[in-house]
């Protein structure tokens, strides 16, 4: 299942807010459409955001010509770099696409778009090909008959196909190994109930639905033998933006001596930035928490605090698995020999 | 604000299940439909489904004489002990409620029914006055400007009136201490989101509503001074079962420096039990995780844990507010003193 694809001029996507009641593909022409589809949240996950904001650039460019190209670029690389703040994969994948144009601009419009659109499938690709390797290492953590609890959808839905968090579980399926898995639903959007579960029972990998507040009590149960989760955001020091709560499920996991692991390629980690202060928090709508598919479960007019993410410190992770390999702390010069090698 | 008041033979209560969008009062007139207004959560919190209980007894005796009420007395006995397995109070309200029944039964089955009403009416004056003295201890731990945290909804709606955990925060607004409150939504059934937040905005205490997997976010960000549950069983250990997701919070507190209280009347402590692994623990219906108000937010046929209580460990605990004070471990002293005084 691939989650995004480009054929006939067209970003074909999955669109994931009608999952899991309608699986429904969308055809976005433009660099706008591509744009607005981020925004609210038709495509989401980090690595997913990266490479469809690739192709949103390329959808940006492809009508234009040596007159005016370069505006369009510069205008359709500011509209996607405004629709979400925190993972930074869609900042590197515009980054490098731009990249890609910049370096063919001198031989003209049409070289630079062609370059721009290789660019971007090349990404893809890569995507896939990152997803396989992180499966592969994260394959080595898991034993036959665990127990694997993830938070949100860090699965072939938030990437190209075949998923981080998700595709490390993939891959002990596939193995043979018996696994089963504890999706936390993940309010507010639902991720792990719409999406996590539903992708996981499509595959046949048994999975168990448990709102968010129960995932402490199965640790403490012993019924957890281990957490996966994706990433938005690695700091150079490890510390980890991902959905909110993901902290809370760490804290939980330290003290229930449950191994907590992040499942991310390469370019969720932001070396820039020295530590998880340092990674800006995107804060939502406040309807998302006061409604939920168009019924109000919340009194009118009340407060609501809704940050879409969380920091989870270094500390509380006890490895990130990449496609280069698992980085283990202290994680600065283990980021640092992977982004070398 | 009561939350439940017995009046022209029959109990009068505020259906939760309707809340916030509709504020709707119930007559009950059978032992039956208090069982079922238990049952499906119409009134829920364990100090008011005692006085609900007792009520209930009542009703299954009131129109019984000499000849059948002793058969009436057991069969609704029976019938309200069912309804649900974790709240103590139920029990608890229950033998008391039948133990006025039985010391009056040799007066004949008029002043036995008497004796019943009186007792039950004793409970519901009991609670409010308990939870008005829970207030006064528990305010003796807040400051000015405090932030806390809550989780489910222990407040008027959750007793006959007034409030537990909600109690404080009350008592501590009422004194005039600026206070302000998270409170978490609480899935499945989001007593938080519905009642909480709704009955502490109709009070002008000013409240802020987050998932609950902010929880802990927030107390990493510094901005939570206390958190304050209520409890549905606590053993004589002090451990506490209380709402799905307290453990939770109570593990995130602690790792963060927070102090964490419980606050419940002196009916909810089960001496009989040494700590929290003999507390039985319902489980209810998939549904409430797969839906939310009618709509389906998951896959068809996915598999679902779904306890709706959890326990937490008395060394999470600071401190248990009682009407008789505020208990410090080692809790099983401290308890025995109370219910010694």
């Amino acid at each position: 299942m691939r989650t995004l694809q480009f054929e006939d001029n067209a970003l074909v996507i999955i669109d994931q807010t009608k999952l899991p009641t309608e699986f429904k593909s969308v055809k976005l022409y433009t660099c706008r459409e591509v744009a607005y589809a981020i925004k609210v949240l038709m495509v989401r996950g980090a690595p997913a955001i990266g490479v469809a904001a690739a192709y949103g650039l390329y959808l940006g460019v492809s009508n234009h010509n040596d007159d005016d190209i370069d505006e369009a670029l510069a205008e359709s690389y500011d509209l996607l770099r405004s629709t979400r703040p925190t993972a930074v994969n869609l900042f590197w994948a515009l980054e490098r696409a731009k990249g890609a144009f910049l370096v063919a601009r001198p031989k003209g419009a049409a070289v630079a778009k062609q370059a721009l659109l290789v660019e971007a499938d090349n990404m893809a690709k890569e995507d896939v090909e990152a997803n396989m390797k992180i499966g592969e290492y994260g394959n080595t953590l898991v034993k036959d008959g665990y127990n694997i609890l993830t938070h949100c959808n860090a699965g072939a839905l938030a990437t190209v196909d075949y998923g981080t968090a998700v595709g490390v579980i993939r891959a002990a399926h596939d193995s043979g190994k018996k696994v089963h898995v504890y999706a936390d639903e993940t309010r507010q959007l639902l991720q792990g109930a719409r999406l996590t579960a539903w992708e996981l029972k499509r595959d046949e990998i048994p999975v168990t639905l448990i709102t968010d507040n129960m995932a402490g009590f199965l640790m403490k149960q012993g019924k957890v033998d281990m957490v996966i989760v994706g990433a938005d955001r690695i700091a150079h020091n490890g510390d980890t933006a991902n959905k909110i709560g993901t902290y809370s499920v760490a804290v939980l996991a330290q003290c229930n001596n449950v191994p907590f692991y992040v499942a991310a390629p390469l370019s969720t980690i932001d070396i820039k930035l020295k530590n998880g202060s340092e990674i800006p928090i995107e804060e939502r709508d406040h309807e998302e928490v006061t409604t939920i598919k168009g019924s109000r479960i919340a009194p009118a007019d009340i407060d609501v605090y809704n940050p879409a993410f969380d920091i989870t410190e270094a500390n509380l992770i006890k490895g990130i698995i990449t496609e280069k390999g698992i980085a283990y702390p202290p994680y600065e010069d283990n980021i640092n020999n992977f982004l070398k090698a």
